[in-house]
C-alpha cells in the first residue's frame, strides 16, 4: 500500500495533484447514523481555503465539497464515503517555466529519481493542496468526536519566527487570518508577513493543537502507542519537522522528580505529559506542539541544478504560501481528529464491554 | 490489529512481558539469501542488556536471543523469523508492594482503565523491557541495510540533563556507558550520574541517530512520508516525548533563504532538511532527534492514589534506569533500520524497474 | 478499515451507492511508467456494462470512466490514482414501493440489522454495480501485467443452468452476449434466456478463468497463498456461493497417484493442481472456477417481512439481470487481474534479487 | 507483509518450520477478561496432533502448547498472547534422500524458485505441521465466541474418497478417528483405509462446518463479505482446492425462485445461502464445504526432475497422512473461529452502538 491512506479502521485513502481535475477521498469505517452534510466540513474547508487574507497563496478555489455516497437521506449509512473538490484555478502555465529545474527544498529531486517521472505542475502529489482532502475527512471525525464523545480539538498558532504567541483567547482563534490567540500581538504578526512578502522570503511557525475531553484508554502499547500516531499524523503533514507531546524536548532537562504528574483523588496536579501515560490517553488534554519548515518558494533567487544535473538559478515568482503555518492550523487539528476517530474505534473494537471504576476524571488536569 | 506490530512488508510483530517467562517476536518479509546467525543479532542486545554499567538498572539477564526458524543452513530463507529471550532474573516479589497502588508517570492508571486488568509485575507489557526484540528484530534489517545497500545507523547520547554532547567522535560510542560521542565530558557525566542516583532522582536525555550511505526514494507520498515513519518508529519508543528531522524546531525562526538547501552539481550545499524532500529520502544523511523524558520510578516520595482511589504515597525501590536515556540508543537505532528497511522493500516493490540518471549522490553532504 | 479495499500493495479503495451520484475508487501502488488512458480501461467497462444485451437488465448506463489523477502526460506516475463514473440512469422512484419489505436473498436484512439503517435504493452498496469500479481498477493491474510480464486473463462461461460450456473457441467469447467459447450452443442459451424471461425467472452459472503466462512464485506461504488470495478475491464477488482451483471438489474422489502433476525436464505432465503449489503460482496456468447464484430479484411472488416484521408478498419489476452471471465474466478476470498484480508487487518486494536456475518454464503444461 | 498473518483485529502471526527447534504464534487484539489456560487450547490441539490413530502419520508430537505472555492469574489481560510448542520428533535425516529431488504436487519447486533456498526437512515452512498454531490460536477465538456469545463451530468429515457421509450424529465425531457423523459408515472407512495404506496411495476428502448461534451482522461490504473471508480462511489450509457457502456448486442449476431463502415472521424458511446475505451474517447457521486433495507424499513411484532439472524417480517413504483430511476437521474449525472473531471485533468496532428492531433471530432456519 502506497502512502495513500491513513488509519486502521477509521480510514481516509486520497488522490489528487495539485493541478489535476479534482482531488477526492475515500473514509470508510465511519459509524452510521451520524448526522452530516457537506455544509460540515465545509466550514473547516474553508478555514484552510487559499486566498482567505493577503498573507497566503493567492490562488483563488472555492475549495467546495461534494460527498458522493454514504450517507442517506442526512446520516451516515456505515459505508464508505467519498468526498470531491474540483480544482478551479489551475493555471498550471505557471510552471512551464521551473519544469526543468530541481527546486530546492522541494520535491522535486526525490519524486524524479524514485519514480523517474513526475507531474512538475506546483509540485503534484506533492503540492500541499491535497492536504484539503485531509481536512474534508478529518470534518467527519471531529463531528463525531464532539458529538458523540464530547472531544474538542482546537489549535493556534504558538510562534511564527521570532514572535512567540500565547494561547490567551483560544475564541479569537478564527476571527484572524493568523489563527492566533494572543489577539496583543496581531499587529506586530501583520507587520512582520508585509516585511517578509517585501523581502521576497518566507519563514517557519509553531502549531499547537489541544484536545480536550479526551476518553481514557485510547493508544495501543508498543509500536502504536497514542503517541506514536499521534506523531506519525502530524509529520505526515508537508513542511512538519518537529512534534511534541506534553512538555516535549524540554524533558531533557526535567528530573523525575519533576516531571512525574503526581495524582490526587482529584486528579492529576499537572500534565507535564501531554496526556498520555504509557502511550495511552489518560484523560487529561492531549498536548500536541509542532514545527513547521519556511516554504521553499521564495522570490531570492536561489542555487540548484537542471534536470540534467547542469547548474542553474532559480526565482519562484508562483502563488506561494511566505508562512505555510498560517494555514496549518485546520490541517493540524483534521489529522489530530482522525488519529483519535481511529483509536477510538480500535480501543472500542477490543475493549467495548470493559467495565472499570476508579477513574480520575471529573478534574482531570488541563495543562 | 493491536498495537504489537511494526512495518508493512518488513514486519515485527512482539510479545512479552517484563516478569513472564519469556519475551519473543516474529519477523516476516526478510529477503532471502541473508547471512544470520543469533550472534549477529547478540551484538546490539549486549549494548542494550541492563546492568552493564552502574548507572543503568542492575536486573541481571543475559538477553540470549534463539533464532527459532526462518534460517536454515545458516541463511534467511524468505519465510518467517521466530525470536526468543527467556526472562532470567524476574523477582517479581518486588512489585508487590506497589501493586495496589497507581504510579505517577507510569502506565498503570490507563492499562488499568483500557483493559480493566493488568499485570503489575514491573510494568507488564508496558514496560521497556519489550525493546530487546526491538533490538534484536532491529538487528536483521540492519544488517541487510549495512550489507546490501551501504547504509549505516550511528546513534550516540546528544544531551544528558544540563550536559549537551558533540558528536565529536563516533567510533567511541561503544567504549563508554553513556554512547557519547564526546570524550572530554565522560567525567562530568559519570559525577553527575552519582549525584543523581543519590538525590534518588532521574534526568532526561537527548539521542542523535544518523544513518548514512542513505538511498534516494525510500518514503511515500501524503500520509506515509519517510518523515512520518521514521516519527512513528521513535515516538513508540517508551519515554520519547519528542521527535525532530533535520533542523527540527529550529526552522520556526529560520527563513527560506536560510533553510532551503541549496544543490550544485557536486550536491546538496547543506542538510537542513535532515535527509528527505517531500516525505522522501534524497540520499543525504538522515538525521534524527529525540527527547527522553526522566524515568518516574525514583526514590523520592510521591503523591498519588491507589486502585481504589485513595490517596498514597508511592517511593520506587526496584531496580531502575535512573536515566533511561542511556540504553535509549541502540534501541532508536533499531527502530530506524526497522524503518528503513520496511520503506526500502516498500519502495522496491513499486519501483524496482525505474531507471533515471542525474542523481546527486557522490558528495550528498552530510550535515 | 471497512471492507472497501483491497490488495496491500496494488490497492483498489471504492465507494459508491447504485443509485448515488458517482462511483469510484483510488489505485495506489500502480508502477510508475506505464502508458495509460480510459480508454484502456472503458475497453473492459464496456464489456460489463448493463443493457447490452436483451439478457441482462436494461439500465442504460455507459459507465464512462475519467482518469482525476495518477497519470501525467500519459503515463502512470506512481501516485494514486482517482477513477470516476457518474451514474446516469438512476431511476430510484422504481425502489419506494420496496422500500419497507426486506427482499429474500439480498442485502437488506443484514444491512439494517449491522447499521441501522440503509440506502433502499436499487441495494445501496451492496448492489452488483459497485463491480463497476472493480473492473475499472481491474483494467490497470490487466494492463501491467499483461504488457510487462506477458500474463494473460481470459474467462468464460462455463455453465448456464443445465447447460455446459466447453472452452472450444476463447476468442469467441467477446463476440456473443454470453461470454461463451462454444458457439455450437448459443442458439440453446438464447432460448433457455427467452424462456427464463418468460417465465419471470433466474438462473445460476459458472464461469471460469484462465491466468496463463503466469510468473512462477506469486503467492505467499501460510495464510497468504495464492490460492487463498484468489479465493478471497473471487467469494467477494456479488452472488459468487463456490471456488475452485485446478481440479477443485473432484479431488475429493482423487488419489494421490492421479492427482500429483508429475515432472519432467519439458515440465508438468498435466495440471490438476490448477497453477499452485504449496499456494505459490508454479508458472503453470492458473485455473478458476465460480458458482453464482441465480439472483433474487425476481418476478414470481415470493414470502417475506416488511421492515417491521410483519408478512408481506413481494415481486422484484426493477431492470434486474435474469443471470447474474451472464455479466460476471469480466469482474472475475478483474478480480483475478488484481489479485496477481498485488502478489507480483508483494514477491518482488522480497525476492527482487534472487537468482535461481531450473526453471521449468518452456513447457508448462496448461490444463 | 508475508503471508504469516491473518486477521485485521484479532490477528495472529505464526512461524515454525516442520523441523525446526519450535513452532509458535503470536495472537494480538484479544479483549481482556478471558478465562484462559494451556489446557483451554490443548483440547483441539490433541483432536489435530499425529499418532492419534494409525490411519493417519506416525510421526509422535505431543503437541505441547506454552502460554508465554497475555494472561495474567488466569485471565487474558488485553496484550499480545505468545504461545510456542516445541517440536520433539524431528528426524530430518528421513529427507536427505530427497533433499536434491522436486517432489510433485508439493512446494520444492515453487519455493525453490520464489526464495532461491529451500529448508527441504519435511517442507520446511511449507509443511502442514504449522496448521498446530491455527488450531491453538483458534482455541482462544473458539473459547470466546462461544462463551460471550453462545456461538457453536462444529466440523465434520463429509466425503472420503467415493464415502459421501451424512452429518446424522454430530456428537460422535470425536470418538471416532475420522472426525465422522454417520456411524454407520466407520468399518467401511476403516477398511477403505487399511488398503490405501496397501496400495501405497492417498485420497482426497471433503469436510463441512458449521457455526450456529451466529450473530447477525458480520461481514463487511463489497471486498470484504463474510463469505470472501471464510474463503480466504479456509483455501488458506494446505491441500485445500475448492471452498463453498450454503449451496455451493449446486447453485449453477438452481432458479431463483428455489434458491431464495423466503422469510415469515417466525425465520427464514431454509438455509440455500449458507448463513449470508450481501455477505454479511444473516443469523443463519453458516455452512461451509471444503474440499482437500490427496497428498502427493505416496510410495508409489513418480516421475520428477531434480534440483538441477535432471529426470528423477521419486517414492515417498517418511511419516505422512493417507489422507491429510482425516486431521483437517480442527484446521477447518480454527479458521472459521478466527475468522468470526476477527469479523466481530471489526463489527464492534463501527457499530458498537447500533441499535435495531425486528430481528428475526428466534427460528432462524438452521438448514
Amino acid at each position: 500500500m502506497a502512502g495513500d491512506s491513513f488509519g486502521k479502521l477509521f480510514t481516509v485513502t486520497s488522490f489528487g495533484e495539485s493541478h489535476g481535475p479534482a482531488l477526492g477521498c475515500i473514509v470508510t469505517g465511519c459509524p452510521p447514523g451520524l448526522e452530516l452534510t457537506e455544509a460540515d466540513l465545509q466550514k473547516d474547508l474553508d478555514r484552510r481555503r487559499p486566498g482567505r487574507s493577503r498573507h497566503v497563496t493567492q490562488r483563488k478555489e472555492p475549495d467546495a465539497v461534494r460527498i458522493l455516497s454514504g450517507v442517506f437521506e442526512g446520516v451516515t449509512t456505515g459505508t464508505a464515503i467519498g468526498l470531491l473538490i474540483e480544482n478551479m484555478d489551475q493555471r498550471s502555465r505557471d510552471y512551464e517555466k521551473i519544469k526543468d529545474k530541481v527546486r530546492p527544498g522541494h520535491a522535486d529531486y526525490t519524486y524524479m529519481q524514485k519514480y523517474g517521472i513526475r507531474d512538475y505542475r506546483g509540485g503534484g502529489r506533492a503540492s500541499a493542496r491535497e492536504t484539503a482532502m485531509r481536512v474534508a475527512a478529518g470534518g467527519i471525525a471531529r463531528k463525531y468526536l464532539h458529538e458523540r464523545l464530547g472531544v474538542r480539538i482546537r489549535g493556534y498558532l504558538a510562534q511564527l519566527g521570532p514572535y512567540t504567541l500565547e494561547p490567551l483567547d483560544l475564541d479569537a482563534v478564527d476571527s484572524n487570518p493568523f489563527f492566533c490567540a494572543d489577539p496583543g500581538q496581531l499587529e506586530n504578526l501583520e507587520e512582520y508577513m508585509i516585511q517578509l512578502r517585501r523581502d521576497g522570503d518566507s519563514i517557519g511557525a509553531r502549531i499547537n493543537i489541544i484536545a480536550s475531553g479526551m476518553p481514557v484508554g485510547l493508544g495501543e502499547p508498543v509500536f502504536d502507542k497514542l503517541d506514536a500516531a499521534v506523531a506519525h499524523a502530524m509529520m505526515s503533514i508537508n513542511a512538519v519537522k518537529g512534534v511534541e507531546l506534553g512538555d516535549g524536548f524540554k524533558v531533557i532537562e526535567q528530573r523525575g522528580s519533576e516531571h512525574r504528574d503526581e495524582i490526587t483523588a482529584d486528579g492529576f496536579l499537572k500534565n507535564s505529559s501531554g496526556g498520555t501515560l504509557g502511550g495511552i490517553s489518560s484523560g487529561q488534554d492531549l498536548l500536541v506542539s509542532i514545527a513547521l519548515k519556511p516554504t521553499s518558494s521564495i522570490q531570492k533567487a536561489g542555487t540548484t541544478v537542471d534536470t540534467k544535473g547542469a547548474p542553474a538559478e532559480i526565482v519562484t515568482t508562483g502563488r506561494h504560501d511566505p508562512c505555510v503555518g498560517l494555514r496549518a492550523t485546520p490541517i493540524a487539528e483534521a489529522m489530530l481528529a482522525l488519529t483519535l476517530m481511529d483509536h477510538y474505534l480500535r480501543h472500542r473494537a477490543q475493549n467495548a464491554d470493559v467495565q472499570v471504576g476508579g477513574r480520575i476524571g471529573a478534574t482531570a488536569t488541563k495543562r
